[in-house]
């Protein structure tokens, strides 16, 4: 296997190609205040502006469009509480497929009436990791949907992949690309565009302190999972896979970890300054800058914001009755 | 005087290039699950996203590009404690002059900093209209500035223009055009925009139904003031001006009120759907088509997000401790 694994640039370009009639080309946003502050010149790539709000919807789109008309009878199922359920059931939905989507029964009500609304067909199981991986594998022997995984699936790297490609695209000449890293499915693709399309350009990947198994597995070169990491990104608890991390650990320049206090500061700081809604993995890279952790002084650097689906009745800045 | 004021469509044209090189050209947003509740194309013209975090941006920077050197060695003086304020300030200092402002001594700490952040000269007052007229009139006789009123001026209703005339040039054939109404600048100018750029198109204003003045202003036939109105859409609690009134009642279509609980439902939904941060008043002609007070299937709907300059503390669906 070479370090990109089997994902070329063509592999990117057909992907945007293809879910190009799809998915939204999401806008790049700046702020003054926000440059002057950092002395740099930052563009925000608004992935919460993406179908289901979130970049999830580029790899699932990408997986459900490169499948047979065989595996299309059968359906596509995964397990996850996040974003990716509910990407892959609207992805599913687009070609007339079923999305079977095994959730941990103490999922938040608002994530399954979302997935629900896509069309997806819910297993409930428990809350474990063991629980979650043998009800899907009961799910795909009884109906023989495909398995798509929520990051370690080169289909969905190279979806992901698209979205620093619209960004590098857009913005000429970026000194740097951020992304958060949890399984490392947006980071991997973004370093494979900024490799094939930005030869020059350097990728940082930012983690949570209390979930740093990509930091520590990048750091010594093993690959480290995290156990039970509490951190209030939620998007971001995975460990890396075994498709990821290879190109993590080719392509990315450095990973850098910053606290949960500087998460939520930055979260709300960006909704402040942007006018957006983003959730709280999204925020994760720009606190790395706002804590000062890497010199960015006169640099272009384009930031992925990942994803916008926030509980707008529970924000971590605010306490609630 | 004719039913437009004094404001041609090259008054409008010539403030659109006027203030150009300064404001913030701002993304319009769709969003296909609102587009299949109402059975219509809704077009979102962001002004969240201008300057200063509204509308306003554009009205203050065409009054003060349209000073003479005389004038600008004086400075630029108004009463307001909203975004008028904040947008005075930024203008004034993009043409190097001073802008002073009157606010009331009970102002949200948040928009003094905002004001002085901009380099705006705060004198503060008591908070009744008569303090805050007498004030003004004294700083105006000392500093010889030139009182730029938040809506009653017709460079601020050219400048207001330009909103609605971006939109109608970047979304052809749209059959209707909604923005809030509290003084009207605003909401004159979409007008003229409408009656100039796109004559086929309806403009249709809503307004909260505790602060109606507008409404029964509009229906009369008679100017009719608000009375302490109490709305949580604190920037519609103005009343109409003497220029903005005739220009409204000759071009507007139809004016609706929406309640209270309408915009707090209508303010959290566009946040939960389109991912941004927009203030109370934005709210407001979207609520109007949320509770069904416009017939408006199968039409082509522009709507102007007017600002979004929300308190991220003090959410109205949340409770607070």
């Amino acid at each position: 296997m070479n370090d990109a694994g089997k994902i070329t640039s063509l592999h990117i370009l057909d992907a945007a190609s293809r879910i190009a009639p799809h998915i939204n080309k999401t806008p790049v946003l700046t702020s003054q205040t926000i440059n002057r502050l950092l002395n740099a010149e930052i563009f925000f790539k608004c992935e919460n502006f993406q179908k289901v709000g979130a970049f999830k919807a580029r790899g699932a789109t990408n997986a459900v469009l490169s499948m047979n008309k065989e595996q299309l009878l059968r359906g596509v199922a995964t397990h996850s509480s996040g974003n990716h359920a509910q990407a892959l059931s609207w992805a599913a939905s687009l070609v007339n497929t079923r999305a079977y989507i095994v959730m941990p029964e103490n999922s938040s009500k608002v994530k399954v009436a979302a997935v629900k609304d896509y069309g997806g067909i819910i297993t409930f199981c428990e809350p474990t990791l063991i629980a979650r991986e043998t009800t899907l594998d009961r799910i795909l022997q009884e109906t023989g949907a495909t398995e798509i995984h929520p990051y370690n699936n080169e289909q969905i790297i190279a979806g992901q992949a698209t979205a620093a490609l619209e960004l590098i695209r857009e913005i000429p000449g970026l000194d740097i690309v951020m992304a958060p890293v949890g399984g490392g499915g947006l980071l991997s693709g973004t370093s494979l565009s900024v490799k094939y399309f930005l030869p020059n350009g350097k990728v940082i990947a930012v983690e949570p302190e209390q979930a740093n198994d990509a930091y520590l597995s990048f750091t010594s070169g093993n690959f480290i999972p995290s156990l039970n990491p509490d951190t209030i990104a939620d998007g971001l608890r995975t460990s890396l896979g075994s498709i990821t991390f290879p190109i993590i650990l080719a392509h990315v320049y450095q990973i850098l970890t910053v606290s949960e206090e500087s998460i939520v500061r930055s979260m709300r700081y960006l909704w402040e300054r942007l006018k957006i809604v983003v959730e709280t993995s999204s925020a994760v890279p720009f606190a790395a800058l706002a804590e000062g952790k890497a010199d960015v002084t006169g640099k272009r650097i384009g930031i992925i914001i990942s994803g916008g689906n926030a509980d707008l009745d529970d924000l971590p800045w605010i306490k609630n009755e």
